[in-house]
């Protein structure tokens, strides 16, 4: 029961048939797709396209079909091409050739536009929610770790200390950024491509503000021709997803280190981790790994997208198909793993001690003592090169500043003074650097506030 | 002259030098660098850091390290590394070893940060205006080609009678989430990273949103390691520019379709066409083919930053070095295709007689002829299937509908009678779709106006 | 039942199980894994580590699994993990405790790999049989058209004469290195990874050469880090399938023109082909869409693929689980596509009399005036001026040479004379590019039986 | 001095002369376009195409051009187009007219397309001398490691001991597949496409396999019009660097580890590493990083090359320009990054005792306690339970087994008896795993003397 076949006298090939249908994952739609019929119905009877009685009949026909499909009764039909079809042909047993009448003034260009935008609209929101709640488990753990401090790193060198709140902070306010392209998507998928038909509109005088307006979609296309062939909220969807994972893939790849013997930062729980099939010992971080790993493929999605939309003509072409299966697969991908991530942030346990001395290693006080320098008028170049003979000093003796003598600092440096080296203390270093932004407990505490408003909903996000 | 070296006994590897500089490439940012580092010494002023005569003295001297650099003169030594450097040493051949306190609770990461994002602002910026002047072009073509019919295509088969002012638009509408996005990208590049230093913050007391607005920068990162590690604005520069390549490639290709001797829609000046060597009659449309073809590398860029970016730890890591070229290559060549796709746009010439004599096809009515049986009552589905079947037999034939006599037209269906060949018109069929985003006329002119008010900056884009 | 746990203290998350599963994909590697697992237990007989008998009911009991899972009867339990699991889970059902011995020596990461290579191997195999049948299809249609003169194009825009075959065989030749490209993944993937147990070897006595020489295996890996954490043989087929859709989306490209009114060079059975839910006269090459559109999701494929394994430590990471849904998704989608397009190729029925008729247009010989000039000693680039001239005239004027006076044309240059003008024959100029790899006749009938002798497996593959 | 222009009427605009030149980039190919020149002309002689007078004239004016663009007088005048212009028109200033001659029978299409052969043949020839440098460095390491003993990781978590000559090796067989992925571009780029004039081939009596083997090219294209529209080998060649790069990233990941203070099992000489502009104490492995970084960029010129090819028509189009700023680029990237690698594999000090001291964590040899309970009868399942078991214990308690006396040994399992324990000892678990392939000390030194080999040259290469 194909929606097409009048011209032709032939009936498909079946392996056209099996490399052209979609039903196998467009499925998942059916609830946009009868939302949207019966919006379209609704609107069809506000324009006197169909009575009443019409109106009420397939209205009520596409609710029976819902259900059934809710029921997971969806026919598995090579032949009925893809959902809509599906939900057509269900429509007609219900309420017969009546349902023809749903297809009055639209095509399935339009159709399957407005049911990927639904779903697009939905799929933001979803993972937006996803993500503050990881969000919050990173502020829960910064709560925490108020007090804590680690080495800072660039380069996975040790820098400077800083707080472990104000790190796990760092991830929140990326992924806050997160949140706020998450929320662009659901405004670009909110706009309706019902009324474009094919792609010139109909000849039925239809309303498609109306429509739009049932289905909750704050605007319409002011072309009808871009409707059908608009694909950019799904490539945002995707990019914001690719960013998402690429975000994610940073905290797992730091889960990773910090569980390492190297590090000894953190251990995950046991229910958190797997084990080897050879190596009785092994307690592995593959929920980090696997996060980390599908990063790619999300990012192979996006690239996917582009690559398909590139150089069609207008308007609709089948190729634009292709952006179900990449749209469904990035957004899966990254749900799963912010929430899987949410799970690992909760219940990552740090090693406070561990931290705390790595965080006391002299050599992340450089620069403070650097800073000092400059204080005390020294041109910070200058400053900096004093500091970095001292290191190459201590290291080449294999002892700490505290090692040396009054006589050994003036060689190095008549400012270097025995004073300078009461700064080699990471908490003081910390405290040190306190305005907003900075990592110090005051900005920390400051950086809290503003995250726990931001999930309470009090502050806009920027 | 580094920055750094204190504490190594050792002086770069010659090839070190080459493979990490980046003074080749990054020369372009000296502008945003000496304003940034201007910022940053009046701030440093108002914190009481440094005294008024320092400020003075580097702000001037600063203004000279521009004014050389302006003139070219950029030294070109692989041992300043990069532009931050190139800039300091030459502001040190003019005030001493005062230049030093520039970088007075600074470090390179925030530096070439803030220097980045004042870049990706400006280009945001740019390209967007670039957008509208390709934007002001296809309004002029539209406003010329209000009343021209051409064939609408779905998968390149004609399917409906549009008009081609119509199907201008739809690229206009396009093209406007582009710019639209571009303002975001703005918004989220106007964030200062300065006062982050290396990662943690500054022991000097310093005063960011001071800098920033001194920059004109509407906010300051929360988190001073996020600060130092954010490539998102990148990020969403890459993508922005990637989506409008895929925009600009549907143009592109269409211009390649139009201007084929088998479409015959439209020609190029010969000042935007190339020839061949060997073939002395060749006209090619190389600028369409090129920036068809440059959209490949713009996903490029996206993809391949991404990859940067995978797997990071916190904070900075100098992978992140890599987002220069990735990103000004891709502005690099969206700006430069969109400026030639708006020199195409411009110059196409259109060929109203072949487009509007393909539009006459009356294959391109059938939905008319389905809708109105529809409209007298037949479910559309049963519409469709009449009118497929009268295709079918009038191909069949080689005929067409008017040469059917009616008792062959009642043979296919009682309902198809002579009457409804009168919709075999291609102007009827674009004016019987005339509500708002669709064909019609009047649509098309409220199109246009709105398009108009979108350019004049009446209208906010949504 | 989990391959590991003794040291945990509690069992997985829910939500870890679903995570980390494979199971749901991996289950088409279950004849692999079995294969492999007999392999295995017979060289562990042979190295007396294992009991003749041992080996006996653990090679029944895999027998029995096999048929088991044949019929469909692979146990669905998120617990199992993966295909791994379950098919040992299923083997303790058989053979009792002694199921466990099967992993002696062997670890999860050999026996993935392992599996994988065997897959890879059949993977090239089938496609490469595939590109051979799509070949076919080509050369067959080139046979029928030996005669036929088409325009051949660059940029899109006629160049000059060719003979269909020479196009169509221009295909089966790209498609031929596609072909020696699998059969090189083939190769690559034809390396046994068994032996390396975990990373480092087994302290059981294993003979890995025994074992791959019985899964006709011509290859060990010299070295057992590396061959538990190689996936180049994955990236290489993912590689080979992305050059595939390359060149089948050109070919779609093709088929999408020269099914268009304004080409009218071929059609398509409707079979093949689609109709609209909308347009009743719709007919349209969809197959050729989705094949063109398919390919940006292989290219994503590869991407996926590379940044998976990009920066990862060794050995195994369990980042690289992800190579199995993004190789599997590359190949399926492939071998669909080579499959479509050989029944596309097969089904295609070319328009003759369309196609002679634009290959008449006097332009595309412009080429062969210029060279008769040369071959009068007129340099080349100044025939190709004089010629160029002329088409300005002609183009102009609205002419053709033939209705220039000869004083018209000794005005556009002295050696333009009316003779040259007897060169306007497309079959002419056919026939004068005729030394092998040119559009001639000879050239051509050679061709085809170069790529006959291929197919028929006389002639090796270059 | 275009080669075109006879039949246009208008010069090029200056935007698209910018736009499409390539001169800029594709300057370096001046050896290579005359070389093929030269061979060309010689072609033309043999054929009686040319005299022998103007073959020698031809010759040994672009033996000057070539002499003068050697000194870097190169034209810089973007009205040439390119560089085949550039030559040619430099050409005729020392031959004069007859420089006309050079292009007869050729078009810029199949000349083109000769240069990039003849480049990439040469880019995949030096690409693949700089990975058998590295090799060279893996293997000197490796011979002065090769009592080494080291913590073999996966999931970068420690699992079993392995010699610090295996793991290297790991490296140089990785790079070996390299190794030979070059070797087959260059086969690949060895066909030559010179005679396919535009497409079609030339009406004068071209001898393409001659010119052939003038060049050194192996195999002549059988299909003229595949010749000029083929962009596979520069696929393949952006493929193996893209593969190179992942290789090195993945050495890179492991150098930026091994050089952290938590691993501590690696220095980098001073000359090799950077510091900080702010922090004095840092020294940073910029360079690992910038390898890894730098993957992501050459993904992106597959990708983008990928993206320019998909969906082209035959035969050439402009957007296949576009291969060459993208094969050059992930060229110059690879080699750079291949040499860099190497200064760093020849730099690496390794920390013995730091590699030595964490390879002696009693969790390494799980294990090889399995084994030896396996090898006393109980299957390998029930024996990795009873390790594991024996593993949370200790970790409980915070013991080493050894810590245990045989009473609680012996709850744990019967089978677990003090002298199991015996097997702690790393040197002894890496010996017990010795057969061809494993990590044992014959092994390695076997795969050394495999390595060293192939780096003489005696072996062939997989």
């Amino acid at each position: 029961m194909r929606q097409w076949g009048g011209r032709f006298a032939e009936k498909p090939h079946d392996t056209m048939l099996v490399f052209s249908e979609s039903l196998s994952y467009d499925a998942r739609l059916y609830d946009y797709d009868i939302t949207g019929s019966q919006a379209h119905v609704r609107m069809l009877g506000k324009q006197g396209i169909l009575s009443q009685h019409e109106v009420d009949t397939l209205t009520s026909g596409l609710e029976q079909v819902r259900a059934s499909f809710a029921r997971g009764e969806i026919p598995q039909d090579v032949t009925l091409e893809d959902i809509h079809t599906a939900v057509e042909s269900s429509l007609r047993q219900i309420v017969g050739d009546l349902a023809g009448k749903v297809h009055t003034g639209r095509s399935r260009n339009d159709q399957v536009a407005l049911d990927m935008h639904l779903w697009c609209r939905d799929a933001a929101r979803e993972l937006r929610a996803a993500v503050r709640d990881l969000q919050t488990q990173l502020v829960r753990q910064a709560e925490v770790h108020k007090d804590t401090v680690v080495p800072g790193y660039t380069h996975l060198q040790r820098a400077q200390p800083v707080l472990l709140a104000h790190h796990l902070l760092s991830h929140f306010f990326m992924l806050e950024r997160d949140a706020a392209r998450l929320k662009a998507v659901e405004t670009s998928s909110g706009v309706s491509p019902l009324g474009a038909a094919a792609l010139a509109g109909s000849t039925f005088p239809l309303d498609p503000a109306f429509t739009a307006s049932l289905l909750g979609l704050a605007a319409v296309y002011d072309n009808s021709m871009d409707a059908v062939s608009d694909r950019d909220y799904l490539l945002e969807l995707c990019f914001a997803c690719s960013v998402i994972m690429a975000h994610l893939s940073r905290l797992a790849e730091e889960i990773i280190l910090w569980t390492t013997p190297e590090f000894g930062f953190a251990s995950l729980p046991d229910s958190l981790s797997t084990g080897s099939s050879i190596m009785p010992q092994k307690k592995n971080a593959d929920a980090a790994e696997l996060i980390r790993g599908r990063a790619g493929r999300v990012f192979g999605s996006l690239i996917g997208l582009l690559t398909v939309v590139k150089g069609l003509p207008m308007t609709y072409c089948r190729d634009l198909q292709e952006d179900k299966e990449t749209a469904f697969g990035a957004f899966d991908i990254t749900v799963g793993c912010v929430r899987m991530a949410a799970l690992l942030a909760e219940g990552l346990r740090f090693n406070r001690a561990a931290m705390e001395e790595a965080a006391g290693d002299w050599l992340l006080m450089a620069t403070d003592i650097a800073d000092d320098l400059a204080r005390r008028g020294i041109p910070f170049r200058e400053a900096h090169g004093i500091v970095g003979a001292l290191v190459r000093r201590c290291l080449e003796k294999g002892v700490r500043p505290a090692d040396l003598s009054r006589e050994e600092l003036a060689e190095i440096s008549e400012h270097l003074t025995p004073d300078a080296l009461g700064l080699l203390d990471p908490r003081l270093s910390v405290r040190s650097r306190d305005y907003y932004m900075a990592t110090g407990p005051r900005s920390v505490e400051a950086q809290l506030g503003r995250a726990r408003s931001i999930l309470e909903g009090e502050v806009l996000p920027r």
